[in-house]
């Protein structure tokens, strides 16, 4: 294979679980890159992703990881990705690029943005996942018809874009480019509130079921369809909303008004009012 | 075959839509009626009805359909079939049988508690469905490993309750039984609320894009699974919302309280608190 083919001649993925190990799959599926090293903090969870065969073999140490790849993917909470990217950056080598899938950016952003190696970092946001999680829950074509928003290129080094922008293609996304303060609103309001929403609701049907008001068995579809997303870790999610706090309590609080105006209308009878907002 | 095996001759379904046409299909699948007449308000879904083989014949007017029907299946928006079922109860005839498949049933069995025919009335919810409607939204086995809730059965008929306890079972339901209020404080919190909640969260989203903070084509699957509930007809759940009010308004109150405390564990950084409430 030509390395124009391969794209890259090593991949390293600090992180192997479900966007972590679906991207590793379609990089070895689509040959986008020779070799694929894998870290994973839960020692049990990197034995596994050798084992299901997404990674050709395990890095002992994170920094042996980055010392070999020339793309580093860093799927992490990101908490941790706050805190790490810097010292990924401080041994970038000259061509070396770096990824990160998370779901906040403003925060990440700021932490590289006076970084001599910041252009070496691209950073990522694929709009693609499911509720399961670690290496088991890696799938084929996680981001086939999916968008990758790219943010904040204009920081990052043109040809580290072009790479990486051919690394999404490839693996069927459709790209955007945004601010990081578009970026976080934007997924405040699509991703990040519609998660506390299932999160409160699986809480107030709990609750109900300890006060004995329910049986929640007798449920169908339709909770399930909205509680699905509220099985994602908490270890991910809870530093997600802590990142994103201010646009994400903007966004409840838009819920919120809604819901008191439906409410409103419920409570009023107010029948034009309803199918005015169920429009 | 037998009247045993067919358990009717001849099905009456007034609305053949998602679940009176689902219902349909499996009655024909399972062999459970000799005979399916149908009749729909919207003649046009009727004669989509009959060309899709959901029923066999279309009856000019409902009274005809119920004049011939020993099982008569009222498949209609919850308001229109309080109205409507004392009337079908006036002309039943000795071992005729009368369900609904309705989301509330206050209401609806207050309106027949003094009917002197109430007895052969059998009230039935379903908990399955889709976001669809429509004689085209019918699909096998949408009762299947799906509970089906038999209310008040008390003032019914215990012959009128086994014959259509065996219905359902035979399309793979599992029955249970409660009372109306049971039923209306639980369709509220599994159901009625969770509508009203995506609903919501719709409006929010559709708001937020009006006002161009936000391009909604970037959302991932978590949203969708959101907000596919409230593509259910405003006809069928205005309705639904307006009969079961006083225990909506307070699973819609259960869950704004379960909110606020979300927000203000965000607000607060309270990362013991969100752990406790996302366990």
């Amino acid at each position: 294979m030509s390395m124009e083919e391969t794209l890259f001649k090593t991949v390293g993925i600090v992180g192997i679980g479900l966007i972590g190990g679906s991207l590793a799959k379609d990089i070895r599926t689509f040959g986008l890159a020779q070799r694929i090293i894998g870290w994973n903090r839960t020692a049990a969870h990197a034995e596994r992703a050798l084992e299901l065969g997404l990674v050709d073999e395990i890095a002992e140490r994170p920094e042996a990881l980055s010392a070999e790849a020339d793309l580093v993917v860093l799927a992490m909470p990101v908490n941790i990705l706050a805190e790490q990217l810097p010292k990924y950056l401080d041994a970038a080598r000259p061509g070396q690029v770096f990824i990160d899938v998370g779901s906040t950016k403003m925060a990440l952003l700021d932490a590289v943005a006076h970084h001599p190696n910041r252009a070496a970092f691209v950073a990522c946001h694929p709009m693609a996942g499911t509720e399961r999680s670690g290496p088991d829950a890696a799938i084929d074509n996680l981001f086939r018809n999916r968008f990758t928003l790219l943010i904040d290129t204009d920081g990052s080094d043109a040809e580290a874009v072009a790479k990486v922008s051919a690394l999404w293609k490839r693996v069927g996304s459709v790209l955007a480019t945004m601010t990081a303060e578009e970026h976080d609103r934007t997924a405040a309001l699509l991703s990040h509130m519609p998660h506390v929403l299932a999160y409160a609701l699986s809480r107030t049907i709990k609750e109900a079921e300890r006060n004995q008001a329910l049986n929640a068995r007798f449920a169908g579809g339709g909770l399930a369809s909205m509680t699905r997303i509220a099985h994602s870790p908490i270890s991910m999610w809870q530093p997600i909303f802590a990142q994103n706090k201010a646009f994400l309590l903007a966004a409840v609080d838009a819920f919120a008004a809604q819901l008191a105006t439906f409410r409103q209308a419920i409570e009023t009878d107010d029948v034009a009012l309803l199918n005015q907002l169920m429009k």
